[in-house]
């Protein structure tokens, strides 16, 4: 891709040559085609220093002598040089196509454009969007519908019963959409007997699922993974949760049975939420906390940490107190 | 399914027309072959107005007009429900046979009448017993035994040593007789060396296990789960490891090396043991709790929490002794 | 193999018969090919009872008539049982060989010796080295690298990127190289934008990685698993984490990105561990312990717990001192 369209699209200004590049890097595997970026003044010097093509630059840094790069200007140049990844990646996106070794019933739909990779299975009544890669080993089950441009990389299973949006990345080993833990006892018996696990998953649009991370199925209902919403490795969500529009969910945390984090909620690794929690709007849960069942919890940018979760601050003055009276002792 | 057939199996009175049912469902999702559930009278304008052919209701509520439906008279109708499901799902279950596609050594039993799916490998010795399904992408290891009516729904890998009773479901990831965690440190070099993870996996009957949840076989005797035992996502179950009827153990919990679960213990999300524990039959371990090593927690009914795990009403006295100080302070 | 052969490679002295072995065992599972050992003396008697050939014993411990058996007599009858199933496994090693259901790209380099086992899959640019097993299921990524003797045990997922050394053990279902959870806001949307995640996972020699373990690479960089490292089931690495020699993590810890822990630690279960932290070597951290970002812990052999995790006796004094208020108020 020429640098000066790859600038308009990331909205940098590119005062460089009209040169090509085809990917971004960090300073010691840059080729001549890269793109790479500097966030803090002490970084400029290893920029200047590869072997790169490009330099994403802070607007405001002045730079005497630029060491033939090319410099593409703009005020976050995190967020340009992420962006930059976006661009040329699609640029470089494979073509379509079925692996031989692939077994895809003849009741699916798969896009033409669409990329299904070695040993990849894909059930009857299964749809895959344009551009979407199902990677090597990755089992899809009947009737799931995936968007475009989605990106399943290896080994990833989708039940029935689960809808992907579009620019959905999926991590290797994930599960989507299996048996929620659900169970009656018998008290005659005190034997559980499966509570039906036959509702829906839905996952909207640019999402991304960590690897061997796992989201349940509704029972009768649906759980749903809103708009934007990231997950991290390992993480565990149960039947009929409601997780909201750009929430970031670090690894290994797990929630319960119907719960609700709405919106643009933060939730550090190892946290446990219970069942029909409410996690109000922009709120951030601190590693390892625990929200017991059918609580709500609101406040915007508020951090809650610990079991039973509260305010950081209140917490942090309990650890104190003890700390203190414990040596007084 | 007759519904008069299906009521005599899940021991309710059918006052209803005798027509023909094949699925239950939520009131948003039922057909005119669905049957669904009450619980509790609120629900019952719901009920009777989807497009259900039955309605499973408590003994004892009042209905003046069913508006048609068929209804299913029981006490428990949460458990009836369930029930209905299995039984529905029992009659429609598909054809056995071997996928063109899935490697089955020459060496291995497969019953004529179990199903092995797409790109399912199974090793010489294997058994696979009546009705059984072997999803897309499962491996199953030299001489593994696996009994009637079992449901390993995708890319499950079993170990060879690993032995599974009867209606046995697995969850897509799940990882069965794993080698346990266990090695010799070299004190001359600091090196540790595996020691011999050779033992057995023994699956009872009726056991449910999770997605991607993980089962390490013994090191040299068995790690046993028994009849009964539901197991949600991501849990670690470590070597010789004994976990007793009817136990419940909630996602992520992790369970150390030769610990000991007794029938009928409940076991919360993200609770971790400590190895050579013993929880005695009927305990409840509340989220997050840890137990540590060589630790014996006993009581029927009672509920545990905390790390270092204690009564749960001990624990919530100590919150609030703490709370109280600290804002003394 | 020569019981005399196998004495001189442990390190044993063998006063017994010249027989052959091919197996370590439990006393219940052993053969008359079988090794088994006694770590004290009280399992003398069930050892000598047993069907093995060999009995591995400690250098003191006296004997008066060994019921036939021979003695394999060393001061660490468990390093040397260990060290015993190593040498009796490398005898018994399978055949090289390209199962005909493993997908092989043309421009991967398969050693004659190493063995790809059914529906594996194995991309252009990979080497796999000398003896090395890629078990049933298995996907290996553009250009990744493994060593000798390395055994993939199934539905193992490797990102192109990756490199493993020798004598590498990944139990099923473990994924290494994903994607690490790296995004940045936009400020004007509230959405979030993948940080490119192009960086390498380069694995030491002589690792362990458990069951669906998930160990992400470096987003520019590396993430690097020193020699000897030792990782139970479903532990969490994120992106540029730096794990040191011979160091020991249990199961279901997370490691959050960029932290470094130096040789010989040792990390118990559902340990988490915050970015940028660093632990020092030979340091202890007790299960479910929580390190907050940023932190420094270090000391040779000492405990920490807890969290924030501080010197266990720290821990204890503070839970004794909450206990006796709370009983007094």
């Amino acid at each position: 891709m020429k640098l000066i369209k790859l600038a308009e699209r990331i909205g940098a200004r590119c005062d460089g040559a009209e040169i090509e590049v085809n990917n971004v890097a960090g300073f010691a595997t840059a080729t001549a085609q890269s793109v790479v970026f500097v966030e803090h003044p002490r970084f400029l010097e290893g920029a200047l220093g590869c072997a790169a093509a490009a330099v994403i630059v802070p607007d405001s840094l002045e730079i005497a002598n630029a060491n033939g790069k090319s410099l593409l200007r703009t005020k976050n140049t995190r967020l340009a040089f992420a962006l930059a990844d976006a661009e040329l990646r699609r640029a470089e996106a494979r073509p379509g196509g079925v692996h031989p070794s692939a077994v895809v019933d003849s009741g699916a739909e798969v896009d033409s454009s669409a990329r299904v990779e070695a040993l990849a299975a894909i059930a009857a009544g299964a749809r895959i969007g344009l551009r979407s890669r199902i990677g090597p080993g990755c089992v899809i089950g009947e009737g799931v519908v995936i968007g475009a441009d989605c990106d399943l990389v290896a080994r990833v299973s989708v039940y029935s019963g689960t809808t992907l949006g579009d620019r959905v990345i999926v991590q290797a080993g994930a599960v989507l959409g299996g048996d929620g833990f659900g169970f009656v006892p018998d008290p005659a018996t005190g034997k559980y007997h499966k509570f039906p696990q036959i509702g829906r998953l839905e996952i909207g649009n640019d999402v991304e699922i960590g690897a061997n991370t796992t989201i349940d199925r509704g029972a009768l209902d649906a759980t749903v993974i809103a708009d934007g919403v990231k997950l991290d490795n390992l993480v565990q969500v149960g039947h009929n949760v409601y997780v909201g529009k750009n929430v970031v969910i670090a690894a290994q945390t797990g929630i319960s049975g119907s719960t609700v984090l709405e919106d643009n909620v933060i939730v550090a690794g190892q946290v446990g939420l219970g069942d029909h929690v409410r996690i109000g709007s922009g709120a951030i849960l601190g590693a390892q906390c625990g929200v017991p069942s059918n609580k709500v919890l609101r406040g915007e940018g508020v951090v809650f940490w610990g079991t039973p979760a509260r305010p950081l601050k209140e917490c942090l003055r309990e650890l104190a107190t003890l700390a203190r009276l414990a040596r007084k002792k």
